[in-house]
């Protein structure tokens, strides 16, 4: 009783204020405008720097469809308050196989967020410290590994800890904003360092027109959508937000979409306003002055921050870029809490392995944390830990989830409705329907252009990795559904009959206390037939038992099974299966002492004969394996307790 | 009975005849033939052409050796029928430790033979095929692989197998020698390809004189040692011969000694009759008239064979070739099966894990022969699969082992011969100690030839190997030893009392056969209190599991056990630890229901929490973890039973 009443006041205390839900849940969505304006201008001087002019137009398509989705997700958030996510509200409404198509989808976003935004990152530490130029990708690496390691110690996401690096972020691109716009009007238009540089188109001179032209900017569009990246972690997290939930995390919804709309059209008319020339490849900038192979170019937040604040050497130009790069390090953390929750709710419906879904064993999350580093680190070392390459793979799972669960949310809203209710009621579902019907329309025109625009830039690894996933979560879940069939009782009664007798094996190899121990506790089950039992791998040490054996006057016969040539397991596992096989109708049950060792090496000096004829026995029908655990003095060690799971704060969960 | 009978005549089958153990035991110090000529030459030639007229002088010294070190052994097999070896030779006469440093000699000393033959092997293929060069380090990995997997499978060493290769090689360099000499002897001597090239010295064209000329000689020397490695191999084989066993294995040595130093000093005749001239780089050679990087030198034995059969296309060439590539891969594979013996006295000792010592399991051997597989790999990709460098490594340990064993056999005469006893015996053993001091003398001489002149060529690497592992061995017996002396029971009787009550624990999760199965085992053995346990991990299976219970009636109490954060193992273990606490003088039964899966993989979706419940319920006193299978349909692939282990036959073992 005590136990549950601080529980739940625990409880209380864990759910979290909108203030820090915000930076919790947003720090990855927010992170996302330190690459989205660059990326869009990457592209677009792929065809020269005439093209630039295009990025005030795609900056307002992404905050329109920037706000579709918020204004979306507001509705799913509204409609399943218990924290449904794109996996549920599709799975709920358009099937199982829709649903599993989101979640192999959601899987390969949880890899790409932490590649990209560890990639950007440290792009934007190389862009303050350019010496570390050479170092770019163990840079990554070493990110990515101190991320994991992190996260397998069982970190507890603590809300302060997040809404520090994230309020920072905020009020340092805000201040720039403001500066920068300030100078601007007062006529003194902070200068990029790339404002006097040309850009060489990469494909000769020759003007884009038609087809390439439009698929020049549907590209740089694509790219710019990475600004909504992780907009769906609230919808997730409802349940983690006080009461009233729903309602709380609609709000902070708004705010989140709000402070993005507001910092991404910011960054973008300042990248405009000081002319920040940045390409692919610093060797198609002309006017360089210097050889383009040692230019190394600066993010486009750098460039901005240094020309807003007086130089790279000015206070503003360093918080800027550091708290950059600490919102991006935490936004990859992010993708290292989502994945556990994510793989929980799979392994529920018993597409993963059923152990991923008990979350307080930490045992199980580290397997998905070590898979979720490697191939991020993978990533980032085959592709060089370049956003421009990373980028591609990126917004195609994010895009897949958002049209297929604003789809779900129609036939949601449909099913709803046909029921009849309250006119007031009926009008708002309509409304929601409304918008969940441009919702999808958009995102799913968005989806198609991605796929269009990226595939052959590597968008198909993603679509291939998704594919492979997929297939691999369907052969999961027939397997468990073909284990069921099997183990389901036709006949219960008759299957709870006891067997007629009970017989125990003692299995020795010396007369020392874990025998003795084995032994009592043997004679303590009162089996109706008890023999000790010792195979002859070396004769003199034979004969030295059987002589103690008798000196003591242990009441067990010893039964010692010949080895002529050193074998151990198989003579047990003979005898006994010849014992079981002479009464089929009764249980042998072998007893065998065990070392309990505190250190893992300890575990390769003990036990190993015990272990095979563990995993041998069980294949014989009416055989039970006792272990009598004997601990040494040294286990008390190994006898610790777990931590805590990651992605608990984001889950509601109380500390412990 | 009757299995006693057949195993006792297999035995006899078994036992190998001298025409048998001879090309069992004889593939390692026979082919090394191949190898020894050549890097004697290899380092005269250091000092320019000039002095190569050492090489008969040296080759005397290794005669001499040979002769000594065979005689000596001799000796060892008369006093050691059982198969001493020199470990048990040494840690009986000089002490374990002393024992544990020919133990750690020898194991360093296996891999060597595995990547030394298998590396001459390949120059004898490249010598036969050239266009094979660019592929020596893939072929020599390539060849420890597949010995590696065959030893893996289990092969059965059968003496035929082994037989015809050995003889088909030392009928081939029998013929090969006859046929030269007789060439010689009438007048039209074989000539070398490289008989007419001359040979630039290493350092400038300085006469060498004084220490250098001799330091020069002994490194020559030391490298022609490497004929005697191997010999020890009979006398760790002495129970597989026919009886007499010690007067047999006697004779076959010396018959091995015969052959070794009839082929030693045939192909060094031949290599000085036929001018061989070969240099550690053939890019010392001078008179190549091409260039010297793309001049790849055949073996020495390469080279005699084409000279004395009439070029690189005659049948007579490719016959040695191929008889001598095949023989060196089989002494390769000696170490295969002498690794496993080694560990097993080793093991029985408890100087390594215990299980090795139980031959009869193929598991605890994978290990080793893994093991030794990496590590040959390891260094034949380190050293380029080349002989020249390899060898620097290698007789250290046999000579380690030599100067032990026969120091340990000159204090075994003087124990046997301090006791008294029939004087025409004593006269013998004086004799035999006489040998013995010599051989102790002469092999401790190389020894420190060795060392001294090898050091920081490479052999300070097997030094350190050595070392490491005599330090390892000695950990692992001091453990063993602590263990035992807390395992030791002071009072057996009063460990042998029986618990006063025994509990029973059955986990639930599911009605299904398994979980039924075992509750009426745990029935079955009569607890004096009976409950299942379940962890509602979610709300609404619990509340079906409780309402199955109900409708069938089960008759026994479903604790219901909270857990808010969907762990497991965690409420588990700590309802159990309360049980246990509360009665500490009854035991504690828990019954885990498990399913016994035919493919590795379906161990990831099943069991796991089953597992994690079972290891940590182990740290628990007076808990007893009780496995109740339940096999699955696939579970029926997976039981199978293990393959013969391999070295049996050099061990006396029948087929079976």
């Amino acid at each position: 009783m005590v136990g549950r009443a601080l529980r739940s006041s625990e409880m209380g205390q864990a759910l979290l204020p909108k203030r820090l839900a915000l930076p919790i849940f947003a720090s990855d969505p927010l992170s996302s405008v330190a690459y989205a304006t660059q990326e869009i201008l990457v592209v677009l001087t792929l065809g020269g720097l005439a093209y630039v002019h295009f990025t005030p137009w795609i900056a307002v398509a992404v905050v329109a469809l920037m706000t579709v989705v918020v204004l979306s997700y507001q509705q799913v958030v509204r409609a399943y308050p218990s924290g449904g996510g794109s996996y549920e509200v599709v799975s709920a409404n358009l099937g199982e196989s829709a649903g599993l198509v989101v979640g192999a989808a959601l899987m390969v976003d949880y890899v790409m967020t932490v590649a990209v935004s560890v990639a950007s990152g440290v792009d934007n530490i190389i862009s303050a410290v350019p010496q570390l130029h050479a170092q770019r990708v163990p840079m990554a690496l070493g990110f990515v590994a101190l991320l994991a390691v992190v996260n397998l110690r069982g970190v507890r996401e603590s809300g302060r800890a997040f809404a520090a690096p994230t309020y920072l972020f905020v009020s340092g691109v805000f201040i720039m904003i403001a500066t920068g716009l300030f100078r601007y009007l007062a006529g003194d238009a902070p200068v990029a360092e790339s404002a006097s540089y040309g850009i060489r188109p990469q494909e000769g001179d020759a003007q884009l027109a038609g087809v390439a032209l439009v698929l020049l900017v549907l590209r740089a569009f694509s790219n710019g959508c990475t600004a909504l990246t992780g907009v769906e972690a609230i919808s997730n997290g409802v349940p983690a937000f006080r009461k009233p939930k729903s309602h709380n995390a609609a709000v902070t919804l708004a705010a989140m979409g709000l402070i993005a709309v507001t910092l991404f059209v910011g960054v973008t008319t300042l990248a405009i306003v000081s002319k920040v020339h940045i390409a692919d490849d610093a060797c198609r900038l002309t006017g360089l002055g210097q050889d383009c192979s040692a230019y190394q170019q600066r993010t486009v937040i750098a460039q901005i921050a240094a020309a807003v604040f007086g130089g790279e050497r000015s206070a503003g130009f360093y918080y800027v870029q550091a708290a950059t790069a600490l919102v991006l390090v935490l936004a990859a953390n992010t993708a290292f809490n989502g994945f556990p929750l994510l793989s929980s709710v799979l392994a529920q419906r018993r597409y993963l392995p059923r152990q991923l879904h008990s979350r307080g064993d930490r045992l199980a999350f580290s397997n998905g944390i070590v898979a979720l580093a490697v191939t991020a680190g993978l990533l980032l070392w085959g592709f060089e830990a370049s956003v421009t390459a990373l980028i591609h793979l990126y917004i195609l799972g994010v895009f897949t989830s958002f049209t297929l669960s604003q789809t779900g949310m129609v036939r949601h809203w449909n099913q709803v409705l046909s029921t009849g209710g309250d006119p007031a009621l009926r009008r708002r579902r309509r409304v929601a329907r409304v918008i969940n019907v441009v919702g999808a329309v958009f995102t799913g025109l968005v989806l198609m252009v991605v796929l269009f625009t990226k595939f052959l830039d590597g968008a198909w690894l993603a679509v291939l990795a998704a594919g492979v996933l997929w297939l691999l979560m369907r052969a999961i879940r027939g397997h468990y559904d073909r284990t069921a069939a099997e183990l389901t009782s036709t006949d219960p009664h008759a299957d709870l009959t006891s067997p007629s007798r009970v017989l125990a094996v003692v299995l020795v190899s010396n007369v020392h206390k874990p025998t003795l121990r084995a032994l009592a506790y043997a004679r303590a089950s009162k089996p109706d037939r008890l023999e000790a039992l010792t195979v002859a791998v070396d004769h003199e040490e034979t004969r030295a038992l059987e002589d103690q054996w008798q000196r003591l006057g242990i009441d067990v016969p010893l039964k010692v099974l010949d080895s002529p040539y050193r074998e151990v397991t198989r003579p047990v596992v003979d005898h006994v299966r010849s014992l079981s096989r002479e009464s089929p109708r009764d249980i042998l049950g072998v007893y065998i002492p065990e070392y309990v060792v505190g250190r893992w090496w300890e575990n390769l000096l003990h036990n190993q004969s015990a272990l095979r004829i563990k995993a041998r026995l069980r294949f014989t029908p009416g055989v039970l394996v006792i272990s009598v655990p004997w601990q040494l003095i040294s286990s008390v060690r190994a006898d610790r307790h777990g931590a805590r799971a990651p992605g608990s704060v984001r889950r509601g969960e109380p500390p412990r």
